[in-house]
């Protein structure tokens, strides 16, 4: 009897492509001297996690407390958890601290002091770098404000500097190899000019775009990306991945078959809503045929439109059958959305859900 | 001790209002002798179910076989499946009809034929009409695949055809409520010209814009609407409802102020990535203030761009502090990710998750 879901969209995982990305960017961090800290919210699974720790990794980065908390359960004691402190984390903290040695995000000399006075072990604490992507992080010319965070931690016992961290979203934007190069360049410049002035600082890095194309992390001392377990369509399309590369699928049961689409189960709730504005119509899912062989090829054909359940594809050449596979623009999001994945050799494998 | 997660985003529940918005669509029905079988898709909520049933509901609609489940757990017996049936949930059909009478969404003639050769006790079916909508159901012009089906109707046992379907989603572009009584009109005309050809036909309406601009449902036969139950900034700006009628809040720890933006603790696997555009600006969620006299005004400042984890809000012109309130864009996808409702009482309501 067949393990996958017969009624309902499940991720399909293939093994053996995702392990083949786990060991190219182990293996480029490794020839680069270089620590590779995966970030694991991309795939929250336990099994998956194992599949780095083959692969020597040791320390992981998540985005909460409660996803750190997943991952001792199976022995993580490492963990760097890349979103910046805010204080009504400390009592999750306070817990975690019991069985692994943290390193957060801290942007303010108050949360420093907080951190420090609330925990009782040794941490180790990052500066996230705004380098003009606007998002979280200190903007790297607010030099003052980098300055006093440092000196604070110079006066205080159980708090080390580690280094800065910097998520470079704007590669998420690029068309191709040479734009991601070109992009991460100016971030990378604002990293090194810091590590000059701070000397025994890391410099840690994000965004799988950068980690992907790069063909040396030599210009870093840590890589933190973790959509590259899966890819997805936005990464081929950036130019991070082949095509080849993407190990998650959607598989869709197709629901009618109307005169110019067809209407499938998968919607925003099985998907995720990111898309992806090509030839200036918004795709939410590329259609792809995985065959037998388990060769990939993009196929005509994709979601245009989400309703919450509802996901009408266009464009079709060929005949559709019962289910389609779809490769989902953004992994990270589509994978959120599920309890389980389905490898292509009939095993279950868990995830963390929602919490 | 607080009930409230602390170091996390959650959703904040008003059950005054929440009752308060049931109560309204219900008492409309009532009162136009139109059955309300609310679509449970938007609250997932066991708890939230049952004060459906204490304002008389009886019938309810669902988007899969697996959320009939859960229902039929709390004695629900009398449920629509509103999605095109295809052939693969049949397994599943087979063990929800021991425990509740099915109305499902037909649109072939060979689909009708299967159902009922598969399944043993008699079921109602709807044809899905799309008048121009572009989604599923039989595109209303194409009379002979309805006729075809309800002719194949009347000559099997099992099966009673129940009547039509349709669900208005261009009304969830309008801009105020004259918009939204123009958008249905030729959608209701359709429905009635049909239920002329097919007397003893049902019409059924399942989009809350209608259901809530609507006076009377003196036009229709039954309403499958969902969304009202919590509304959302989205409904506020189509007309459906005002800001006081919004009865989710999502409560976002604020991680950082900048100079020109703060980041909070709720990305898309927290809030959902649909927007609204306005003013030119996608608009995540709107910034809104909950008083303690549980009193609702918007303030200034959105959420003007999503991450996985993280938001941006900008434009605020007050002071803001640890958490802050924000009204969902879709409430139906927002509460969707997540586990639980928390209530202004302190209360922790179950919800259906991911499965």
């Amino acid at each position: 009897m067949s393990i996958y879901p017969e009624d309902k969209p499940y991720l399909l995982l293939d093994i053996d492509r995702c392990k083949r990305n786990i060991e190219r960017i182990a293996t480029k961090a490794k020839n680069s001297n270089c620590k590779l800290r995966p970030h694991f919210k991309t795939h929250q699974s336990i099994e998956i996690g194992r599949w780095f720790r083959e692969k020597g990794v040791r320390g992981i980065t998540v985005s909460s407390p409660s996803m750190a908390n997943y991952f001792i359960r199976d022995g993580w004691n490492d963990i760097t958890i890349a979103f910046p402190f805010y204080p009504a984390q400390l009592e999750s903290l306070q817990t975690i601290e019991k069985s692994a040695s943290l390193r957060l995000f801290i942007n303010d000399v108050e949360h420093l002091k907080l951190v420090r006075n609330s925990l009782k072990y040794p941490f180790k604490f990052y500066i996230e770098i705004d380098s003009g992507y606007g998002r979280s992080g200190i903007y790297f010319k607010n030099k003052n404000e980098i300055r006093e965070l440092i000196d604070t931690a110079e006066h205080l016992d159980k708090v080390d500097f580690h280094g800065f961290y910097i998520h470079n979203g704007a590669t998420y934007a690029c068309n191709n190899r040479q734009e991601i190069i070109d992009g991460i360049t100016p971030s990378l410049k604002v990293l090194h000019e810091l590590k000059k002035e701070y000397p025994g600082s890391k410099i840690s890095l994000g965004d799988t775009p950068s980690a992907s194309v790069l063909d040396s992390f030599s210009n870093f001392d840590e890589c933190t990306a973790g959509n590259f377990v899966f890819y997805d369509w936005m990464q081929v399309q950036i130019g991070s991945c082949t095509l080849d590369d993407i190990s998650l699928y959607m598989m869709l049961p197709v629901a009618q078959i109307k005169k110019e689409s067809a209407i499938v189960k998968g919607g925003a709730v099985h998907c995720s809503k990111d898309y992806l504005l090509q030839h200036g119509r918004k795709n939410y899912g590329q259609l792809i045929q995985f065959a037998k062989d388990r060769s990939i090829s993009a196929m005509d054909g994709y979601l245009s439109s989400l309703s919450q359940e509802h996901g009408i594809l266009v464009d079709m050449k060929k005949t559709i059958g019962d289910y389609v596979c779809v490769a989902p623009i953004h992994s990270c999001l589509t994978a959120n959305l599920h309890n389980f994945y389905y490898t292509v050799d009939e095993r279950k494998i868990e995830k963390r859900i929602l919490s």
